[in-house]
């Protein structure tokens, strides 16, 4: 089996290794190199709140989230790409009288409390003492994004992986109600699947088809301050997220904006995330600020994940709409990618995910 | 009469250029490039206010302020580039109750008056309505002080100043009492006078010579949105300033920070300027930033400028310690420098501005 993957991002790129070590042959097309853009923008905060705990979405997101330490360990044995994995532990800071939230379904072992006080502030000294309590899960990580994607990368290329950066596809050639090539700067490539994990650029290739989907952009903007000494051991996870990276940066993000493909941050988008995160933390005040960047989350009208085969096009395969979720839910979406192309099932509850909920509209 | 000048910041570019236009031969040393610091740095409104109305550096910078139309035009006819001048006018909101503050000594012809109302708001429509009152300065202006530092240099140049760019004075030689030469980049340079415009640094040249003056830096952030179509078009001088460019940008500034010569934008800084800023401008919100930076304003224990020959030491002379006004003043400071250097007397009042005053603590 020979698989067109488009997109090389972190699901692409995840998938496509994931394939390769499932036996298919894979090509996989990047237009410009892996990662270049919301893969590398996200903060790599594997947040699991946030959900519906029955919510299949949380169970995705569970699942996937439980697959991380042996996925890094494998790329790092793999690669030798150290992926700055961090699993101290994340705060929620609660609002006065705010309910903490309640674990995901099948979440009953993650070790989630509630601090308060001296336990606390003891706890995350750099904490705002306007902050009385937060969710504390002790079992919480984080890592490095833009390495994650090259690590996948390179793995997917060890495992043969053909890697095609700078490498545009125009178009997907549907014959006779049949996706099975591509045309990729000018050249038409064959395959036995196309598989569509071009995340905010998918619908360029999904409209001329006649696919009633529509992937937007969702901007988030980023910065980074140096921290260094750290002054940050948890990540703390509020109105802003601020992620202690070993590396010396402090990540804080991100907004959330419907502005097309605008690439830019904005007078209010960096006012208000430096705001919040000075806020949670008063005593990042001093420290530098290093870059600022924004990205653009893929968005289904629903906000949920588009997995699956579209239904009216045989052989043409959807991985996007991830949003905000893209990092935490790349292992779990590359395993059903892979399970569900060569033997034909998926191999975990995918129905809210199914592209042909929008064929039905 | 030979003068080294050291330092190519605006102070040491339009003060060679005065001082060649006289007839002196002046060897001008800058470590980088011309205006590679502060004067870069700057914003470059050209604002009066702020000083007692009676003081002497309210008068030098009136009388400064008066010379700028004819500066812009002769550098423009010198040199071709335009420092993109603008005369609209600038807004000074005031606070409720607020007195408007008395014209500088001298200024009794500004074109100063309060406005509210639909006066402020039909004129400045992109003002918040929240500010009620403002100052109207109707013939204040602005210009791009990067572009100004280089006319100044390339005029010093046609001049016939020797600008030696990338060239390191480590120390100002001084036998017999006398400051007759430099040493720059390992070599004797030799002249009748040497001039001190190195601006927050000037303190690493006269601390070995036991001049008891420290310029130290105050750091000020600032940062750049792009504003096309244009939002404002007068200047906003308020808790921050806005000053609107021809060329597309929307400068924003300023901090006053004792931080060393921490090169670095930081968290509170960037929050706070902008936070101000959309307080003034609502509809800034959304423009893109398009860059960040700071500079190190030369600072004397006093705030004043320091100018004039150093007592013990002769032909040793200062002119730095400008702090927020270099731009401002530098075609005074360039007039009056030359005037005393070629004649022994100073052209305008400068009690308040004599070295010696740190010498008589």
């Amino acid at each position: 089996m020979r698989v067109l993957v488009v997109g090389g991002g972190i699901i692409g790129c995840a998938t496509a290794y994931e394939l390769a070590k499932a036996g298919a042959g894979v090509v996989l097309f990047e237009r410009s190199t892996p990662g270049a853009e919301a893969s590398s923008a996200a903060a790599g905060l594997l947040a699991l709140h946030g959900e519906p705990a029955q919510s299949e979405l949380a169970r995705l997101k569970l699942a996937s989230w439980r697959l991380y330490p042996d996925v890094v360990r494998e790329l790092r044995e793999l690669t030798g790409i150290d992926v700055e994995h961090v699993t101290h532990g994340t705060l929620y800071p609660l609002a006065r009288g705010e309910a903490a939230p309640a674990p995901p379904a099948g979440g009953s072992d993650l070790g989630i409390e509630v601090l308060e006080g001296k336990d606390l502030h003891g706890l995350e000294p750099a904490l705002s003492p306007r902050i009385e309590r937060a969710v504390f899960l002790r079992d919480d990580h984080w890592l490095n994004n833009q390495r994650l994607v090259i690590a996948y990368a390179q793995a997917a290329a060890r495992a043969g992986v053909d890697i095609r950066p700078g490498s545009n596809v125009s178009r997907v050639l549907v014959e006779a109600g049949r996706a099975r090539a591509v045309e990729a700067d000018g050249e038409r490539v064959s395959g036995d699947a196309v598989l569509l994990a071009a995340g905010a650029w998918t619908s360029e290739l999904t409209a001329p088809l006649g696919v009633g989907l529509t992937i937007e952009p969702r901007r988030g903007q980023m910065l980074a301050l140096v921290h260094t000494p750290p002054v940050l051991t948890y990540c703390v996870d509020g109105e802003v997220y601020l992620v202690p990276r070993p590396s010396g940066e402090l990540l804080i993000g991100a907004t959330v904006e419907r502005a097309g493909f605008q690439r830019a941050v904005t007078a209010e988008g960096i006012q208000s995330l430096l705001q919040r995160a000075l806020e949670l933390v008063p005593s990042l005040a001093g420290l530098p600020i290093a870059r600022t960047w924004c990205g653009f989350r893929p968005w289904a009208p629903d906000g949920l994940p588009v997995l699956g085969p579209w239904p009216a096009i045989e052989g043409l395969w959807l991985a996007t709409g991830h949003f905000r979720n893209g990092i935490l839910l790349a292992p779990i979406t590359a395993r059903l990618m892979t399970d569900w192309l060569t033997t034909g099932k998926p191999s975990v509850e995918v129905g809210d995910f199914l592209p042909e909920r929008f064929a039905r509209r």
